[in-house]
């Protein structure tokens, strides 16, 4: 563990401590930094915001994306109190951020009430074994649209 | 296919390319609704919101509760143009809705350049094995905080 991740860890897990104390919401926080600079912060604000998607990851990466006006994050790190649920997870690939720290870890997460570790296992499962019930309607109208995606001479691949 | 379900992946299918041909993003759309009420609409909007996180069921369920004032969406169902990414996928069940349609697929997604199945197939690798380098540091503070969560008495669970 090098002295940097260890002050922005610090960081994170006290943003986490803050944030749940206030009564925004639970117990995570992040951070995203480039070099020696904290970019963007986070934490949970789901209740407090009324935003399913508001955890710690997706907040920071969010707030990153608008302060760099960039929606890529290559060269920044996300630090995150807590390993991330599927929902973050996928918000830190999709954001290309060089590389992600965390501390506590989804069996924490599902310790205190948390659905983290569930969510991984639904995910792999076959779309109708899962507990969200999932249906596909009209696939041809659909698949007809995303073709003419390829077909667009100025678009902008993310 | 019920007429219901028909008419409101038709809508999300026109959202998902009246957005695309103005350049607001990829070809994907999203609607949530309750009954026969339209709740929320939402479009990708990564790049001309600069937010890796604005996918279209991302921004409609974040629009959901938003108008309903609330960080859960029982009662509602999500239609989505293409099946979610497992950042999506994660939202949708985050956000509680009863039901969730689509039309294209992940490997429709993959045809035209994105990373939907590349990243199902990245969040079933063990950890050392990702593309994103991840590691953990600090775990015992962060599971101090977390720990705290249980004790606090006036939490609102999500």
């Amino acid at each position: 563990m090098n002295a940097q991740d260890q002050k922005f860890m610090q960081a994170a897990i006290q943003l986490s401590a803050e944030h749940m104390r206030a009564g925004h919401g639970g117990p995570f926080g992040a951070i995203i930094t480039r070099g020696d600079e904290i970019i963007a912060t986070g934490w949970n604000q789901v209740t407090s915001s009324n935003d399913p998607t508001a955890h710690a990851e997706v907040t920071a990466i969010r707030n990153a994306g608008a302060k760099l006006k960039n929606f890529q994050l290559n060269g920044c790190v996300l630090y995150t109190s807590c390993e991330p649920c599927p929902m973050c997870l996928g918000a830190a690939y999709w954001s290309r951020v060089d590389r992600l720290v965390y501390a506590a870890t989804r069996q924490d997460a599902a310790a205190i009430g948390f659905d983290d570790e569930e969510l991984y296992q639904e995910l792999v499962l076959p779309i109708d074994k899962r507990k969200l019930p999932m249906q596909q309607i009209l696939h041809a109208d659909a698949a007809a649209v995303m073709g003419e995606w390829k077909t667009l001479p100025n678009k902008i691949h993310y």
